[in-house]
């Protein structure tokens, strides 16, 4: 139930050949169908083979999982699905809408599809990362400290731990057990005075993860780590719920699977949309604020690099969107710290720029030119910390249209970027400050604004957001860090985004909502925009302010490092990137 | 369970003494309590006698009903609840509270306060109003023929109509039962070939209303109207389930109550948020907006000739908040089509203005002066439509600090009514445009910005609107018609706010979202906005074009209004009073 998993998980693309990363598979014994989202129409279509029926979601005939299964099933069907990857809320609806066409909806412990499944690849178990305090600003013993109070708060005596990124930030510890994200197949279940680990294989040997775990250490008794085999989890929280008076609670995410929801009686479950560890994990501590700080200047000197490279070799004609990926990959690489990308690069140039989550492969790779807008929308993992940043921009001369969105965007970028609003707020309420500018000229972006970002962890992370979509988004506060990044998509054209990192940070302002205090944004990311792509009249005079004063901290702030590390051409570039714009009067 | 009720349903009233708007009592053998919100923390403090405890809704540490009933009642205890003034989720949350503790909700049949209350009202019965084409554009046949056609699309054969407004829209019929809103009790059953109207009295006896609703008339058996007694609708919905057969479903808003809600079975309810006549009666159709066109000029009218009249008066020192008030509706009353007031008139100046909801009452009466702001929240109900506007002025000078609130206030308004946003857009996404001015200095206001307004119905109606708070709101149609009211509220000072009722519009874009189209507002009040309270620097060029154009059409539709009523003086303040403003460069 990950975002990113690993190739043992596949099992959809697998039975069906899809392997878009979102799509369900529904097999009855005359019928096979494939739900996917408009992202994926094209590529499941060229996937799939004539066996399937492919399920269009979002357009108005495209039945739902439950309706289609009630038309096509005969009376009394049972329905089987693995409960380990199915959230509880959504067996909770399959199964009534079955239920009440006659039908069973059933779990399947042994999972089909591996039945069948002869060279399915194991469930990796690379090597754990340790984190210190530099990078983690607090020990895990006081993280599990902090995660008890709030359980005495909530009067719950248990608490199952069941995101990844979860339990890697709350033991400090990383892994390499899926792309992208450095998390590792894990649960914990945290008692009152007891600490249970499930993981697999033999992580817990290495010297140094004993050691950062405190495994062979003599201390108090309810930091002593029990460390159980990753697939005992059923049976051990299966026990404990087993051993529990009535009224004792056990907390877990309303997003966990259905296998440990069931897990839990009715009556001792206490499940909330955002598990306590979710919210301290977002409100990054001042050592994950300089990480992330850190790894943002990294980042922006490889960038520099990068769009100096491509200034100069895109001319050539030899630099494809793959080439260009790549190239930025290495400069990433060349980086302190550096440990993976943070997600699959989207590079991409004219029409396939309008394509929202492209990722180039050979049969669609393009080369950059000086004739169209290209895009790049990048990041990496860092030991001190996570980027995500996208940039679009021409190598020769934009045409007037091509300028008029691209400056509605960055209006946009701005108007987030710049907002102050009080304490409290929820993301979703500074969505239409992005699309203000392109609403007006009447031009739109099918996707939200901002997503959470990790410290050295996911890439996209709840509990808060920028979006239209009002899922259950935590108040921003200081320390959240999330994402700003309006675009413009012209189908078949070009595609503009403009992404910054941004911190939550305390606004000053004139009144200061009686004292409710305020809030703004920070930008961490610090690569310049490119201001051959502004049409400036467009901007107001607030505007252009922000536009200078942005690349004045870019040309201090990375300046400074590209002069350190010694990278000239690339300081050059940045200089001449960062001229600041005049508005005529 | 409807916004304003009748003298016979002020049941809380006479047993506590608290007469506000909203709360709920609760009465155990040993206890009582009394839950309210922020708004009438005070007044119910004062009106409650010590058997009563307080339950501050909103502060932290005010239990739940539910938190509060498990906490008092002995074991195994029954609490009663009249099943007809209950909504059905209201009852499953509680009853859900309780059983898990070990008590149990049960539907009391006979109200219990009535039973002790010797000298309660009866159900008020007032003539009913029949309402033409000329004002409603669609006849009830033709309404119900669409509805019909709602409900085989959803495959329903029976809905239940419960809100007062959706009866008397759906039969073109206007009552005055209850104060301000002009409905009548009734609820109606549309089956696909019957209408049962539930109404008390000898209100069908009445030869125009008959005539209306063709009860004489030899017509299509699908449009004769069975009228049944007010009381017996109960025990006709059970008999109309009775006969049900599987599948076949009934369709009601999961608004309605308890009672109604549960005679129908599980498996045979159909609940939506929102019922076809909802939406159908949200966007108004050619007739209806003309209508309140009309309804606003005239109410446009009669506040020129308030206002006229307060200049004059007010440094007199003889005009009160009382007075002011009653003098609005006295002009109001002059209007062709007249009906009522639309809601308690809110007329307040200084301190009093920053009580959101205030009304003036005897012991709070405050002169009008020239050293306060003055708030006048008011509207009327016409024959041809509903009105609601807001002005806030000051017959002095102006504070430095006062204008400056005011400007913020109007940038907001300015910032709602002259958005541009794609077809299918929510109101809520809409909201914080409002606040963004505010916000920038750290002010912002704690109500919602904008409502629905009903034509010649409810004041206050679903299923749109603009609030930070996301309840299910329908995205925003052309033909619907909302306010647009941010505000300023600075405590024991002074209050400010600008409303303006709006409707929505097809607006013409650059680029027209793909061809999906864009929506925008026109203003339908028309009444001038003080410029004496505008700071004309704080303004863009943009906003002062707003306000100037906006006046201009005050000055040519409202004049041409007063000079054809002969209103000379009235003409002259409202020409003095749309004079353009200027921004100094």
């Amino acid at each position: 139930m990950s975002e990113y998993i690993a190739p043992c998980d596949c099992r959809r693309a697998f039975i069906s050949g899809f392997d878009g990363s979102a799509g369900t598979a529904i097999i009855t014994e005359q019928k096979a169908a494939m739900w996917t989202d408009g992202r994926y129409f094209l590529q499941a279509a060229q996937q799939i083979d004539s066996n399937w029926t492919l399920m269009k979601m979002g357009l108005k005939d495209t039945p739902t999982q439950e309706d289609w299964l009630v038309s096509v099933l005969p009376e009394g069907s049972k329905v089987g699905v693995d409960p380990f990857i199915i959230p509880a809320d959504q067996w909770k609806r399959i199964s009534k809408a079955l239920k009440s066409a006659g039908h069973v909806l059933v779990p399947v412990k042994e999972n089909l599809i591996d039945a069948i499944w002869m060279d399915r690849p194991q469930r990796p178990c690379k090597p754990l990362m340790t984190l210190d305090l530099s990078y983690t600003g607090i020990g895990w013993k006081e993280k599990i400290a902090a995660l008890r109070a709030k359980m005495v708060e909530r009067k719950v005596l248990w608490l199952v731990v069941t995101a990844l990124d979860e339990v890697s930030w709350l033991f400090n510890l990383r892994g390499s057990d899926v792309e992208y994200n450095p998390v590792f197949f894990a649960y914990a279940v945290i008692g009152t005075d007891t600490i249970r680990l499930f993981i697999s294989g033999d992580r817990m040997a290495d010297p140094s993860t004993r050691e950062h775990l405190l495994l062979d250490s003599s201390l108090e008794a309810e930091f002593k780590i029990q460390v159980v085999p990753y697939e005992s989890v059923l049976t051990e929280l299966q026990a404990i719920c087993v051993g529990l008076s009535p009224k004792e609670k056990v907390w877990l995410s309303d997003k966990a699977s259905y296998a440990l929801t069931e897990a839990i009686p009715k009556a001792h479950r206490y499940l909330t949309p955002c598990t306590p560890i979710c919210i301290a994990k977002a409100v990054k501590n001042a050592a994950e604020t300089e990480g992330m700080r850190r790894a943002h200047i990294k980042d922006a000197v490889a960038l520099c690099e990068l769009f100096n490279w491509l200034e100069k070799e895109v001319p050539k004609g030899s630099v494809t969107e793959i080439s260009a990926a790549d190239k930025a990959e290495e400069f990433r690489s060349q980086q302190t710290d550096f440990v993976d990308l943070s997600f699959a690069t989207i590079s991409s140039t004219g029409p396939n720029g309008a394509i929202i989550h492209y990722k180039p492969v050979p049969e669609t790779n393009r080369a950059l030119s000086g004739n169209e807008i290209y895009l790049l929308d990048s990041g990496a993992q860092y030991k001190d910390g996570t980027t995500d940043v996208t940039r679009t921009m021409h190598f020769g001369t934009p045409s007037a249209y091509e300028k008029e969105c691209f400056t509605y965007v960055l209006k946009g970028h701005i108007a987030v970027s710049a907002a102050i609003f009080p304490n409290g707020t929820k993301g979703h309420l500074l969505d239409s400050f992005a699309r203000s500018a392109l609403w007006d000229c009447g031009l739109d972006y099918l996707h939200g604004t901002g997503h959470g970002v990790g410290c050295f962890l996911n890439v996209h992370e709840g509990p808060c957001g920028i979006s239209y979509k009002t899922f259950a988004d935590e108040p921003l506060e200081a320390g959240m860090i999330v994402s700003d990044e309006p675009g413009y998509y012209e189908d078949e054209s070009f595609g503009i985004r403009i992404e910054n990192v941004v911190l939550v940070i305390p606004a000053k302002t004139k009144y200061n909502f009686s004292n409710r205090g305020s809030l703004t944004f920070e930008p961490l990311t610090l690569v310049p925009i490119q201001t051959k792509m502004i049409s400036v009249p467009l901007l107001t005079q607030k505007e252009c302010d922000w536009v200078n004063d942005y690349h004045r901290k870019c040309r201090e702030v990375i300046g400074a490092e590209l002069k350190s590390q010694g990278r000239h051409e690339a300081l050059q570039w940045l200089i001449r990137e960062t001229e600041p714009i005049t508005k005529m009067h």
